[in-house]
């Protein structure tokens, strides 16, 4: 005797499509059996790992038959150092994706709601409808988070607002003023995750840009996430952490698995934390790709979104699936985005300047 | 203004107390000062890694700044090959813990229940919990699972029954005749979870002894657990997969993190399943060690529970906190287990030789 195992599924759980990752090459590779692919899908770091990183690695390989650090001694004072926060503020995940999904399972469920933009990081939505909460989901403004729609949308049962900054696929980011401005009006007892993922391509430097980290002491409300998968060039390891005050931590250590991050992420992490030429160089090759890219699409006559991350998204005048078809054809991995409401754009990730002109040479061929 | 961030998290997260891992050689060595200790806290392999193990992983480590394969295609292949089963049937996560938590966001939470046994694998009962499920506890027998009491046990509002087979940290494991008994008097819309982290240590080619993979054809409700952390020998990488039904597996994607196992250990997994040498001498030492133990336990005048897995629990008169702290001391690691309701036990893993005799002595001194 058998039954419906998905209608006996959570409610939330039961309406929900998996996540749609970037097409990884070997698959491209299986499937039409094409030497040279270039894979700028998934806003990965062209660059490779950090050489201090494999030293790093090799290390960490001896003791593989052990268990990770469940406190991850090592990165979280490396992190606590780096960034003026102490170690009972840091939470680590499994990339930044596990730490989110830490914050909804501990604050989010029937009942409550949150509050994310349309266009915005699409594992908010998941993770918020696995735990059964309503999503409350605000008009874009220039594609971007409109900050005030987002502070009128907060509702009596709302418990998480979720902010991207840079936002992904949109690359819009929102500035210090209007940022403080907005955390000044959300009541104490909403939390607010604001998602730095791509933070280290921007230049917290200036006034304008936000540094939630620094945020952190005048806001107990808010959670800040960040990873190492983009600009720590570490996508294959999975960390990421999130930075809030001591009682929030402690909240998201008691839903977190006890070895969510495995010993060579943790000295690979540790490892590229100390590593500044890398970073330094990641962003370099980010902001002439972008240039490289942006130029491009001008020639072409195609318009795109500005953006703060490792990526851009582009506009064609209809639904990129065909286009996305062509440009696998020609051994060119890229993202369609009609998971994100933008069926006409497609994100494209900055790559090494090769990679990047052989995507405006095959944009060019197929256009 | 702040508020109380502990109580605005789920009831279930609130009342949840973290997991305790084996204390990391590292940290005794920070308090300490010692040079040399030995560890047998963790049911860990003592043999360390599978050398074709570390072959693979110098060969992942060029591509780390790139995602792993979200659908883990060569491992989840090679694992349909070895099992029998399709890759339909197969979630990969990052360790069994992983699994496991997948399985309570998917089927658990207010308004159900779980069924396990006393000194049962702790993580049934921090996950249903942080899920807000209703636990039922079944009285243990002979420090097992006494299946009858637990199908007595099922309610109406019973959606999840985990057994571990064989049991950690008692070591304990049931019957092929007295699971399938069992197996045939739960009603098919409430799901077996049948944990075998342990399962590579036991003849499964002996008839008595349970295959969960052999029975999953006979019951679709059944979802069968496994691990690499164990004679497998990769702890710190975190793989485990869960067998079930395609449906069932289905619903356990849609809650699953796109990259939940990194691309590490998807590659070395796939590398130790072909290396069926290693896993014969991991069962080696494993019954060497065991009873290198026993024996010793035995001329210490100790009394033990008989273990099927690669550690044992042993019974000392009295509360063990103190020996712990002697052991300690001693520079040697086990696993304190009052979290199990066993606080006058010990769980002791199989150690090489050398590490097996080390803690003999250390308690022969203590003693």
């Amino acid at each position: 005797m058998s039954c419906d195992y998905i209608a006996l599924a959570n409610k939330g759980v039961q309406g929900l499509s998996p996540y749609q990752a970037g097409k990884p090459i070997a698959e491209l590779q299986r499937e039409l059996g094409l030497d040279h692919i270039v894979k700028l899908a998934s806003n990965e770091n062209p660059l490779g790992p950090s050489k201090k990183v494999l030293a790093a690695i090799e290390q960490a390989t001896v003791d593989i038959a052990r268990y990770p650090d469940s406190n991850g001694f090592q990165l979280k004072n490396a992190l606590a150092d780096k960034l003026g926060v102490s170690t009972e503020q840091i939470t680590l995940g499994s990339g930044s994706n596990d730490v989110l999904e830490l914050i909804t399972r501990a604050y989010m469920g029937a009942g409550k709601s949150a509050v994310y933009s349309r266009h915005a990081f699409v594992v908010y939505s998941l993770a918020v409808q696995a735990c059964g909460g309503r999503p409350i989901v605000t008009a874009a403004k220039d594609w971007g988070h409109d900050l005030n729609a987002m502070a009128d949308a907060i509702s009596d049962d709302t418990q998480l607002v979720f902010i991207a900054n840079p936002n992904n696929p949109t690359g819009t980011a929102v500035d210090e003023a209007t940022l403080v401005n907005f955390l000044d009006k959300v009541p104490a007892n909403v939390m607010v995750v604001l998602d730095e993922a791509y933070i280290e391509y921007m230049d917290t430097s200036d006034a304008d840009v936000v540094d939630g980290a620094a945020l952190l002491q005048y806001y107990p409300n808010l959670i800040v996430t960040r990873t190492f998968s983009k600009a720590y060039g570490l996508a294959a390891l999975r960390v990421g952490y999130a930075l809030a005050s001591t009682e929030i931590t402690d909240v998201l250590n008691r839903v977190r698995a006890p070895f969510n991050v495995n010993s060579v992420a943790l000295a690979a992490a540790t490892a590229v934390l100390a590593d500044d030429d890398y970073l330094q160089q990641s962003r370099q090759i980010n902001a002439q790709g972008m240039q490289q890219l942006t130029e491009g699409f001008d020639k072409l006559g195609l318009s795109y979104i500005p953006s703060a991350g490792n990526f851009i998204a582009v506009e064609f005048k209809t639904d990129t699936a065909e286009l996305y078809q062509k440009l696998l054809q020609q051994g060119v991995i890229v993202r369609p985005i009609g998971v994100y409401d933008m069926p006409n754009h497609l994100r494209i990730s900055i790559g090494l300047p090769e990679e990047n002109a052989a995507l405006l040479a095959a944009l060019k061929t197929i256009l």
